[in-house]
């Protein structure tokens, strides 16, 4: 191994005094003259090659080497193009900055800066190339232009570290920086600015250490985690990385997803956001199912790649809210993570342990003894208010909401009530989460955001939300009363030999199809009101499908994975799948195999103790 | 209570004349210099405070009260700030006008005008904020900037009555005002200036009185009502109000809405309008069931809410056709009472009488003593010659269409027919008819606007037009053979004890599923080749579907919605429902109670009496 | 007949010289002044007439005739308005032209030009009128105004010959012809101008004549018609025409239309197009279907003309991939007859004699005595190197893939899985296949194009590629062993009078449902398990649904088109349809006459000889 020609790159802060003559350095080609070409040393210093020490044939854009010759007196730098054989080593030149910060840019409007930041997305127009900017204090835009429609700089790539000049302008209103030199930095200089940013939106993005609404073990427990995700959605904000809350389509879903989307358009609005920002940025999706489909994450992907291809954006980061800490979300999290996106779930179903693989972070109350009492509602309004703790004033009801919505038992239950008692009683509440699943059940799997919101009574608009939920909560009971009128009578009912009193109802044939209620909520329905006229005894409703069987049960200690497994087993082509809670489930099969498996699983049940 | 301080409020068309020395009047803080604040006195009369006069700190847009110390002879005007304690009472001033009207702004560009006009739009763009004005003569934009993406004048709401002054550009050839100052109007000014709109825009819209295209006493009786319709668009348009019409989606429907289609973008362009206006003001969309299901008006109004959010938009009218007068479309009109929303139907339809309550105006020929076969496509075509008359020469041949679609027995069929025999026979009117049921039968739930428009013949192609009847119907009909092949060798033949002939077929397992023609077209065609082949006999067919059944019948005196009654009553747990006319109609039921539903049908059919 | 008199209309290439004093012209009013009207005789050249020889009342933009009365030193024209009564002819004067061609306005920023060229779409803005040109060079836009809104020179329709003239800007970086003048040509001249844009337009779209990536006597049999499928594409994209890509949804048919989409992709690009313009040009559609469903023609017409309304775009040329061959097709070729869509074919399924009467180009194997063995992703891969050569180094891999995929026994397979050896292995090609019918399952219909584009490996990414293919291969054969447990188990078997082994099971009943693999699949696997158990033996399998079968077979000499033509024949209201290869199909029927036509369908099979 020869020794190596030394190669200076001259950082974005050096001047003409950190040139040396003699010096070999990286040079850009910048424009033409008759006497020569010139070339940039870094992005604002200009030397020039005089045809007489030209060697090649120049194009605009590329990069040569070039001896310096001289620095006359008045700025001139003198350079000689050299052609280097054998190997080669790099020095990048670190100089002091004294850049401008994307946050003062508005004062400089009309005047030439240098800035260093990240890119945070790429967009090409019919026009110029437009590249979004992120900084320690805030996020800014770029045009570059060097045909109609091409892209400029193509060899800078989203995520990269840049130094760029140009002038500051107004455009319909709106900050730009005309570039007239742009640079990827490289080495230590770019570690210098990243380590820079990061440092200073680490510190941007954690989220204030504020006491939770009530007092709750359980909560103060899960506060790293909660914050460690506060932490994350405010950075993925800051860096202008798109976020998808995928939800659960219930009650307590929608309370937990709506008040973390109020904390992200809030936040998204005070660093000067658009709708159009708010619109590329945050997506609320309610999920059909109550896991991550493979045909969700296909179609988030679907879209998050065109979008990363069309509009230059960052790949978006997952949040799951009252859903995804179970096995059944693995097919979708191991897609998700062949293009690295990060995943945070805020859930409080039982989680399987192997799901951690996946996840940057994981709320969940079963990780320090909690359970599902502490509903997605409650570690979602929490969660916003670590996001963005105006929040608040328009949340604070909302856990009691969930909490009644998902029948949480857990102490926390009456504690949010407690909290809101003087403006929401508990009543008020139930209608609430009645109305928020009989909407959803309208819209499908839309977000109805403005009609929601107005559900949720954040809206500012004390009558529309009144009139709204009285009116769906009045229609929802109407359609559940119908539904029992059709059904009870085709209840049949038996008594096992464990005592209990088992209740099947076929829902295919029996109830109301593609209405509310749907067989899950109706088989629900059923199991109350037969609770209710068997006060005391143990009771287990089945709602029987095609195939799939609904379980609900009181005073049996069941175990609804482990019939599952057993019955997986068991049964030889049953196809049998499913689970839930251990009292409370769905199981699902083929059709042909329905008589074998409903029979089999009502002796299980027989078999576990009553209590 | 102790005397009130009076503070004047000064009107918009005030001059410095109006202003009284030693009066107090509210003012609005413009802006500042070293020797003091400047400030409006209304939209375009600016006065000083000067700092020796000052009290307070003062921000950009912040409301103050002020003596009037002096006006100079140059017309400047000597102001102190004042502090009120205890009550005030405001006192609005007054004066006569000389605003510019929005229909002159053309012949003003370049100029500094002042309006006043209803805000209909607000919409937040990145940079300005854009205030669509409606005034007596026109609609036009207003743009005021304050800082890029916040909303200007923040105080200014959604149907205010404004007061604004600015000058008028042109940009990318559009009219705007670029404001420079804008006040709502409060008071008896308001008042003033909203009737003159009111009253002038009450003028405009008000249709003009022609004749109905053919003679018929129903239709004369239905005017005033059609008129109060044509009335209500035409101000919706006027005053930028979308417009949703929901339809029938059958060749009466169509017609009926097509027509009045025509008629609302000839409008909207005769007002300047864009396709870009027309697609935010008017959308049409067929209707999957036969009314306003609940599935509709939610999707209409998650996306009306958004829209009203995102662009600033007003709620939208809905407006009825072939739809919507009976109690099955009253959940719906319930969610828009919700929101204030409008309701218009144009029907024939037996209506129910507790509908009209959720309606602002309801044209339906039972009302006046006619009945179905004045359909609601001869209705929609008279309507949108109210709405705008030259769209005759385009529609002419509508009703005749929409006759035969609907099997029209009325008097009112020969006459339409017969008023376009020179261009349209009967045949044709048929052919057009069954074309747009099947081709709407494809496009399933979308508007198929152009392909529709070439079938109605509208679009001045009549070769296309030709064509695509033709082919339309003759693969329609191809259809309806296959259809008929597999289905008839199933049907099965039985006379009932008033002597009737019973026809039933099973239409889920004996005919084509998923394809034109669908189970109650197949159950029609089916009886009406019984009904040939029996001449003169008394006829009942049923096409029988899992949890349905379609009932057709020829000379028996049957009443469906009573026999719906009734099977509800007698049959529990059999969640019967439906109706329809009083001898065609449909029945649902949950499929496990079909066998029992459809016997006790049979028996009560055979129990009325036959023609 | 009188003698006509004789009008000229002065060609945009003439100049004043070409004027003869004394004739009659034929101008368009330009605007006016106190001393009279200003004409234009062409596109450029001015004339006046006196007040005192003004006969009418003129309007911008009028026609009228004149008489030429002098020509001044000065250049200034003085003419004379005639009125003729009686006929006309027209004579239009074609002198030699000077025109700028389109390729070269870049050279022309700020200067006046006259250009001639076609007119490829016209789109009205809320602003200017802006028109598509394209000539034998290339494509630019011009923009017109009138009014805010208002169609400039409504005369100019889609597809006129103009010649324009105005100046030359750049609008956001992007040409723009500022028009001062336009005029449609007519006659003579127009066909001059016409025939050089075609001729030269043939020329540039004509393919290179290069050789197929490996040896194959089909290949080269259908080495014509290719030439003009790319002929026809290039042309297309030459002349702003959209294209729509229907192709099968299975891995053989994405592998066609990625080759060609990447091609057209990058010729639109190599033509200065950008994200939009490709996406306006260009949609790729995998069908839900085998063939080209109403259904879809349906919504690819509604789309196509609301955008030839709203966007002034050409409709587009629909090519089939992969699918298009058969009389399936037929229905929806008729619709898009109608609006006089071409049609372009390219698929290795046997085709229908009577198919091609609908078709511009149709390539299919079976025309030269090739079979489905070369398949139409060989098919697409080479068509897509005849529309842009460049694009071979991305896709050469592609037909390997589509061989296996498709499970070719041709002698192409070998050459081009040979062909790539070096990079993919056959187990590698036969992963990307699966991978690929795996992701397109949960992409339902959508085009996935960008996760498409990773299965493929063409994003030069490899590791995403390796991950993405690795995991969906995994998950898809997950997926099926759980179809394979449940099924297997309830699969029957039988001894046919001819020997050969029935295998049946019910699809519906013992299958999962709605997920993967789907029915035809899941019988696929059963079948090609069954094969290997039953090694060297004739053997069938029937995947049996409710009102449909699918047929998979070894060595029995079955004829399935022929068993359905009897079927259907022989059991009347059984509704029996489909077909597909001799020994592989499905068949439909309707649901209640599943025993019967499943019962004389294993008769049938029976009957036919054995291998």
């Amino acid at each position: 191994m020869g020794s190596k020609k030394i190669v200076y790159r001259l950082g974005s802060g050096c001047e003409l005094e950190d040139i040396v003559v003699g010096n070999i350095y990286e040079v850009r080609v910048q424009g033409f003259a008759k006497f020569g070409s010139f070339v940039y040393l870094n992005n604002h210093i200009k030397g020039l090659i005089h045809v007489s020490n030209v060697k090649t044939d120049h194009k605009e854009g590329e990069i040569l080497y070039v001896n310096v010759r001289n620095i006359r007196d008045n700025g001139n730098i003198d350079l000689e193009e050299i052609s280097i054989e054998g190997d080669i080593e790099i020095k990048t030149v670190s100089c002091k900055k004294s850049g401008t910060r994307l946050s003062d840019l508005k004062n400089k409007v009309g005047r030439n800066v240098t800035v260093e930041a990240e890119i945070a997305q790429i967009k090409q127009t019919s026009g110029p190339t437009i590249f979004t900017l992120v900084d320690e204090t805030g996020t800014e835009s770029a045009a570059a232009f060097i045909e109609a429609g091409k892209r400029s700089y193509p060899e800078i790539e989203l995520g990269d570290i840049v130094s760029l000049s140009g002038e500051v302008m107004m455009r319909n209103g709106q900050l730009q920086i005309e570039v007239s030199h742009m640079m990827a930095l490289f080495g230590e200089e770019k570690e210098d600015v990243k380590k820079r940013i990061e440092k200073a939106l680490d510190e941007r993005a954690r989220p204030e250490d504020i006491p939770f609404m009530i007092e709750s073990e359980v909560l103060e427990n899960l506060k790293p985690e909660m914050q460690k995700v506060a932490y994350l959605i405010r950075k993925a904000i800051f860096t202008n990385q798109p976020i998808i809350l995928r939800h659960h389509a219930d009650a307590d879903g929608i309370v937990a997803a709506v008040s973390v989307e109020k904390a992200i358009i809030s936040l998204i609005r005070e660093e000067g956001g658009d709708m159009d920002t708010e619109s590329h940025l945050f997506k609320r999706a309610p999920s059909k199912a109550p896991f991550y489909e493979i045909e969700d994450i296909t179609r988030d992907l679907d879209f998050a790649l065109k979008d990363n291809v069309k509009f230059g954006q960052k790949l978006p980061m997952i949040l799951m809210m009252d859903n995804g800490s179970t096995e059944e979300d693995e097919p979708s999290y191991r897609m998700a993570k062949v293009y690295g996106l990060s995943i945070v779930v805020v859930d409080h179903h039982h989680p399987d342990e192997s799901t951690d693989a996946y996840l940057d972070a994981h709320v969940n109350p079963y990780h320090v003894g909690g359970d599902f009492g502490v509903t997605a509602g409650m570690l979602g309004a929490e969660l916003a208010r670590m996001i963005y703790p105006a929040v608040e004033e328009h949340i604070r009801h909302f856990p009691a909401v969930a909490a009644v919505g998902d029948r949480s038992e857990a102490p926390e239950r009456e504690r949010y009530l407690a909290l809101v008692a003087d403006s929401y009683t508990e009543d008020d509440c139930k209608d609430i989460a009645l109305a928020l699943d009989y909407e959803q059940f309208w819209l499908r799997f839309n977000d109805g955001r403005e009609i929601v919101k107005d559900i949720l009574n954040i809206k500012d608009n004390y009558t529309i939300h009144k009139n709204l939920v009285s009116l769906l909560v009045k229609e929802a009971n109407l359609a559940i009363k119908e539904q029992m009128d059709t059904s009870l009578p085709h209840v049949k009912d038996s008594v096992l030999e464990n005592g209990s009193h088992l209740f099947t109802i076929d829902v295919e044939i029996f109830a109301h199809r593609f209405t509310f209620p749907p067989p899950g909520k109706t088989s629900g329905e059923i199991h109350d009101l037969l609770c209710r006229k068997n006060e005391g005894k143990p009771v287990v409703t089945l709602g029987i499908g095609p195939d799939f069987v609904v379980i609900r049960s009181r005073g049996v200690l069941m175990n609804i994975p482990q019939m599952v497994r057993e019955l997986r087993e068991e049964i030889k082509g049953g196809g049998v799948n499913g689970g839930g809670h251990l009292v409370v489930g769905s199981i699902k099969f083929v059709e042909g195999m329905r008589n074998i498996v409903v029979e089999r699983l009502i002796k299980k049940i027989g078999e576990f103790p009553v209590e």
